[in-house]
C-alpha cells in the first residue's frame, strides 16, 4: 500500500478511507511518531496509545466544529499530524517548531493550550453550555486520562455535569498507569472491568429470576432493570460514573479501529453526558515503551532500531537527582522522615525512596492540593519531618493549601519545589517562573534557591532544625555534587561569591554560574564586581546587604523567575523599606510574556539570560544611569 | 433541672451524664448560643444543627486523643463551649475574643485553624498516617458538611482512603443545604436516602429467594450479600462512599442524642474506614433560623425574642451590592453575559440574578478551581462575557486554572474578587490580602481596584471592551453610590483627587478615602500632599505616574493588602525600572503577620491603618529621611 499519510491534509482526507486504510494509516502515523521521538524525545508512550482513538474520532467526527479538548494535551500528536502538521511534527518540542501539547496559535483544531491535568472536563462544559445557550448543535467531546480522574478539578467538574447535557461525550482513555503509579480508590474502580463470563451469566440468570417473582408485581418490575444494572455495576466501572449523572459505554479496545467507530457512531446527537471508556496500552505497537511506560512518557532520544535511549551527555548530577539520593541517605538515618508526592516519583527522583520505605514516600496521584494539606496534617506531629515534593508550576495548584493548611498552621513543612526556572521543551504550561510572588507573601515562610547540589544538600539537613514552613527551589538541571563536608545554613544567611566594589550582582540560584561569567565579562572591561548569593530570598540577608551597599551603588539582580514578583522585586522592597536612594537598581528576570518551548538555551536567550547579553544589559544601563545623571546635574545647573 | 452547663468544665465532666441530661444540656448550650449570636452574630444556623452530634461525640470519644477534625470549623461553638470555653464564649468572633472557628492558640482540643471548606478529609488522613507509623491508638474524627463534598479537595482525599484505616470515622453532618444552594450530582446522591418502607420488604424478600437459588451454589451464596447490598444502594447514599472503600452506616437522625451516641459507640475501634451519615437541621430549635437558614449561615444580630434581624445601622450600598444589582442590570441589557459563583451566590448579591436568569447564573458549589477553569471554557465563545465572582480568599484556590485556563488561553474574564482586604471577624483564614501577589505575576492581567461604587459599575461596564483577564478587587464595606453617569474606564487611567507637590500619597481602592484624611491632617501641619488613585494596579498610570514624579520626591503607597507583595511592591519596581534615585518612598500596608479577627475598625488599627496613624507615620518618616539626608552630609562633608 502506498503511504496514505501522504494524502491526508485535513481530517476530511480520511472520512472515505476504509477500515483497512484507517488500520494501515495507524502504522504510518506510530512509525513517524516513533521516528521523530527518537531524535527530539517527548511524550512517546501515550501518544502511541492513543493512535488509533484519534483516527476513529476525526473518522466519525468533524473537527472543528465538533470539538475534541484533550486534557493534559500530551497525548495529542495523533491529533496533530491528521490536523494539517504533519509536515512540521518533526519539528515538535523545538524552539520555534511545534508545541508538545495542543495550542490554539498553531491550528483551529486546538482549542485550548493545555499542559496541566484536569481541566478538559471543565472546559468542555464551559464550551457546551455557551453552545447550549446560542442554540448550536455541535459535539463537545473532552478525552481525559485515567490518572486525570484523581484529580480534585476533574472530579468538582464531574458532580457539575448536567444531567440532560446533551452532544457531551467523555472519552476516557484508560491507560491503567499514566506518568507515575496510579492511585486511589478510582483506580480501584476501574480495574473492575466486567470481562468475567460467570458473573455475565449470573446476571443474565438472575434478571429472568427477577421478572419472574410473582408477589411483587408492578412495583418491582419497574425496579427489574435498575436491580440488575445494579449487579451488573458490582463488576464494572459503570456504578461510579452512572452515580454522576453520565451514562456509560464500554470498556472497548482502544486499538481496535473499527470497535472505536461503532461506539462513536453510536454516540452521536447523544442526548445526555456519556462517558466511553476505552483501553489502550501505553507505547502499543513499541515493544521498549510498552515494557517501561514511565521512561517513555517522557522519553529522552532513543536509537531507532533497539529503542534504547541514547547515552546522557553528561555525568554530573541534576538538582533532582541530587534531591532524589540525599533524601533517601536522610531518610536511612531518620525513620521520622517522610516524603509526599503527586504524581511526579519518577520526576522528581523518588521511586527509590518509594520501593525502600513504602509507607514514607506518598504518592498522592494528581492531586496537589490534596498533597499540601496532607503535608499539614502529617507535620502536626512535630516528631515527623515532611518534605513535600512538586513541581514549581503544579504548586501553583496548592497555593491556598499551603496558605491555610501549613503555613498559618505554622506547620514546618518543606517544600522541595522542583522544576523551578524555565521548563524547556514543555514550554509556557510549565514554567515554573511565578512561584515566588506567593511564596512571598506568606508571612513565615522561608524561602531558599541552592546554586548547587551541596548547597541543596545542606540545606536540605539544616531544614530539620528550621521549625517553619520551608520552600527549596531548583531546577531540573546538572549541578555540581562534590560530597563536600555538609555545613549547617542558618536561615537568611547568604554568601559572598567574589569581592569587588560599586557593582553589586544578586544571583538566584544557578543563575549565580551567570553571574560568576557576568563578572568575569566585566572584568575585561575594568569593572570589579561584587556576586552576592543570597540562597535565602526569605528572610534576606539584610545584614550582609546593608554592609555590601556602603561600597556599592549599582544593584543588578539576576533570576529565572517572573522579574516583577520574584527576587528583583524583593531587593526593590528590601531598598526601599531601608531607605536606600543613591542606589541604582536593575532587574533582570523572565520579562512579562508568556515564554513557548524550546531548549533551555534557546529560550535564556531569547529573554536575554545569557551571560554575554546580561554583561550588554550592565554595560548600557550604566551608561544609561550616568546619561540621567548628567542630564539632572545639567537641569541643576 | 439546674443548670448542666454549669458544671462542665471540660468534656469529662458530661461522661456520666444520662441520655436525659444529655438532652437538657443540648437545650442549655442551644440557649447560650442563640444569646450570644443576638448581639455577637455569627455562623448561627450551622451552630444550632451541630449541638446534639457534638455532645455525643464527646460522650463517646476522648478530645483531644480523640481529634475531631471540624471542615470549615464554623459549627463548632458546641464543641467551645464543651471545651473549657463557655466563659469566654460571649466574646467570639470579637476582637481579642474567641475565635468563630476552631483554633490552636486557644485550645489543646481544636487541631487545626480551619476556616476554608473541605481540608478535614485531607488533614485527617495526615493525622491518621502519623498516628499508626507512631504505633499509637486514637480515633481520627473529620467531621464534614455535606456541601464540603462537592469540593475537589475532599474527592482528592476521598480517593486517598486506605481500605485499611483502622479507627478513621468520617462524619457526615448533612443538612442538605450548606451556605448557598448545593448543587450537583453528589448532592443529588445524598438525596437517596433509604427510607421507603416498600423497598426494604423488596430487599429482604430478595435476599431470601437470592439465597435459595439452588443452581448457583456456592459461587453465587459468595455474592449474595454483595448482591443484595447493591441492591439497597439503589436507594441510598452508600453506593457513592463503598465505591471509594468506606464503610457507611446511616443516615441516623443527628437530633436524637441516644441515637448519635450509639451509633458511635459502635464504631470504636473500627478497623476500616468508615462513614457515619447524620441528618441534622440548619437552625433547629430557632424558628427563624429554621425557615430562612441562609440569612441565619452567617447572622447579623438579631431580636431574641422575634428573631428578626436587627435594622442596619447604615442605608449607604456595599461594594458587593454595587456589584450585584448592576450586573442584573447589564444582564438585562446584555444576554451574552453569564456569571459564575462557587458557592457564594448569596455573599456576593447574586441571589436575585440567579431567580431571574438561572441559566446565566451558574453555582458550581465549593469548587473554586472548576469555577475558574469552567469560566476559561465559557469565554471560549468571543461573544459571551463571564464574570467570575468569587472572594479573594477563595480565589486563592483556582490560582493555577486563572494563570492555565485564562490568562495563558488570552480570554477576557472578569474576576470580581468581592472580600478584597481585611475580613473582620472571620479573621486570619478570611482576609483577602495574598491576591495581588499572584495577581499581578501574570503576564496579561488587568488588576483595579475601584475607590467607590461608581468607579465599581464603570470598570464593570468598561471591561466588556477590554478583551483580557480582568480582575476588579472590592472589599465587602460600604460605599457610594450615587447613580452619576457612567463614564468608560481606559485601561490604566488613574485620577489625582488632589494635587500638592512634595509627597504624593497613592491609595488602593477604599484607601483613598484614608488617603484623603491623611491629606487633611498633613495640610494641618502646613503640608500639602497630592493624593493619586491609581485606580489600575496592572497596567499602572506610568505617564501620570512620570509626571508627578517631577515635583513629588517623597512617596507613601497606602493599601489593604500584604505590604511586601501588593501595590507598595509594584510601585518600587516601577521606580527602580524607571531609575527614580532620589526618592523617599513609604509603604503602609498589612504587615507580615497572620492578623486575627475583629471589627475591621480594631484591625486596622492594630496594624496602623487609621488615618492619624497613617499620618504619625508619614510625619516619622519625613523626620527619619531628612536625618538620613543630614547623615549622609555630614558623611561626605
Amino acid at each position: 500500500m502506498n503511504s496514505l499519510l501522504d494524502k491526508i491534509e485535513s481530517p476530511i482526507d480520511l472520512k472515505n478511507f476504509s477500515i483497512e486504510q484507517l488500520e494501515h494509516l495507524a502504522l504510518e502515523i506510530r512509525q513517524k511518531i516513533i521516528e521523530v521521538m527518537s531524535k527530539n524525545g517527548g511524550h512517546l508512550a501515550s501518544n502511541l496509545g492513543t493512535v488509533e482513538l484519534t483516527i476513529a474520532l476525526h473518522k466519525v467526527f468533524h473537527s472543528p466544529n465538533d470539538k475534541f479538548i484533550w486534557d493534559v494535551s500530551h497525548q495529542a500528536y495523533t491529533h496533530k499530524i491528521l490536523t494539517n502538521r504533519k509536515e512540521l511534527f518533526s519539528t515538535i518540542r523545538q524552539y520555534k517548531g511545534l508545541c508538545g501539547f495542543t495550542h490554539p496559535k498553531e491550528s483551529p483544531h486546538d482549542h485550548f493550550h493545555a499542559g496541566h491535568a484536569g481541566t478538559a472536563l471543565s472546559l468542555g462544559l464551559g464550551l457546551a453550555t455557551t453552545r447550549d445557550l446560542n442554540a448550536e448543535s455541535d459535539h463537545v467531546i473532552p478525552i481525559i486520562g485515567d490518572a486525570t480522574l484523581t484529580c480534585g478539578l476533574s472530579l468538582e467538574a464531574l458532580n457539575n455535569i448536567p444531567k440532560d447535557l446533551k452532544k457531551f461525550i467523555l472519552i476516557l482513555n484508560d491507560n491503567k498507569m499514566s506518568i507515575s503509579k496510579n492511585v486511589g480508590a478510582i483506580t480501584y474502580i476501574l480495574s473492575r472491568i466486567l470481562n468475567n463470563p460467570t458473573s455475565s451469566r449470573i446476571y443474565r440468570e438472575l434478571e429472568k429470576l427477577v421478572g419472574k417473582i410473582p408477589n411483587y408485581g408492578r412495583s418491582l418490575s419497574q425496579q427489574g432493570r435498575k436491580i440488575t444494572e445494579s449487579i451488573k455495576n458490582l463488576v464494572s466501572p459503570a456504578a461510579f460514573f452512572e452515580q454522576f449523572g453520565l451514562s456509560y459505554i464500554g470498556p472497548i479496545n482502544g486499538h481496535n479501529i473499527n470497535e472505536i467507530i461503532e461506539a462513536l457512531e453510536g454516540l452521536k446527537d447523544c442526548k445526555w453526558p456519556t462517558i466511553l471508556h476505552v483501553l489502550t496500552e501505553k507505547g502499543h505497537g513499541m515493544e521498549e515503551a510498552i515494557k517501561n511506560p514511565v521512561c517513555y512518557h517522557g522519553a529522552k532520544p532513543f536509537n531507532l532500531d533497539t529503542g534504547k535511549f541514547l547515552p546522557a551527555n553528561s555525568t554530573q548530577k541534576s538538582f533532582p537527582k541530587v534531591f532524589g539520593s540525599h533524601i533517601l541517605k536522610m531518610a536511612d538515618k531518620n525513620k521520622n522522615i517522610i516524603t509526599v508526592t503527586p504524581a511526579m516519583s519518577a520526576g522528581s527522583c523518588l521511586d527509590e525512596f518509594m520501593i525502600k520505605y513504602p509507607k514514607r514516600c506518598i504518592d498522592v496521584g494528581i492531586a496537589e492540593s490534596h498533597a499540601v494539606t496532607f503535608c499539614g496534617g502529617l507535620a502536626k506531629d512535630k516528631r515527623i519531618k515532611v518534605f513535600c515534593s512538586i513541581y514549581a508550576t503544579f504548586l501553583q495548584r496548592a497555593f491556598d493549601n499551603l496558605f491555610h493548611d501549613v503555613c498559618l498552621q505554622e506547620l514546618p513543612v518543606v517544600f522541595a519545589i522542583d522544576r523551578a526556572g524555565i521548563s524547556g521543551p514543555d514550554g509556557s504550561t510549565h514554567h515554573g517562573i511565578y512561584d515566588i510572588s506567593f511564596l512571598n507573601a506568606m508571612p513565615n515562610m522561608i524561602i531558599a534557591q541552592p546554586r548547587n547540589g551541596n548547597i541543596l544538600k545542606e540545606l536540605m539537613e539544616s531544614s530539620l532544625t528550621y521549625d517553619k514552613p520551608f520552600a527549596i527551589r531548583y531546577p531540573n538541571m546538572v549541578t555540581d555534587d562534590d560530597d563536600e563536608k555538609i555545613s549547617y545554613r542558618p536561615i537568611g544567611k547568604g554568601e559572598i561569591l567574589v569581592k569587588g566594589k560599586k557593582y553589586l550582582l544578586i544571583a538566584l540560584g544557578h543563575m549565580n554560574s551567570i553571574a560568576m561569567q557576568v563578572h568575569e565579562n566585566l572584568q575585561q572591561c575594568g569593572i570589579e564586581a561584587t556576586v552576592f548569593d543570597p540562597i535565602f530570598l526569605k528572610p534576606l540577608d539584610s545584614l550582609a546587604l546593608n554592609e555590601l551597599l556602603i561600597e556599592h551603588d549599582t544593584i543588578i539582580t539576576i533570576e529565572e523567575h517572573a522579574v516583577n514578583c520574584g527576587l528583583g522585586s524583593i531587593i526593590n522592597n528590601f531598598l526601599a523599606l531601608n531607605d536606600y536612594r543613591d542606589v541604582k537598581v536593575l532587574n533582570i528576570g523572565i520579562p512579562e510574556l508568556f515564554l513557548e518551548h524550546g531548549s533551555h538555551k534557546a529560550l535564556s536567550e531569547e529573554i536575554g539570560l545569557s551571560s554575554s547579553q546580561i554583561t550588554k544589559k550592565i554595560l548600557d544601563f550604566s551608561l544609561k544611569t550616568i546619561e540621567n545623571d548628567n542630564k539632572n546635574l545639567s537641569v541643576i545647573s
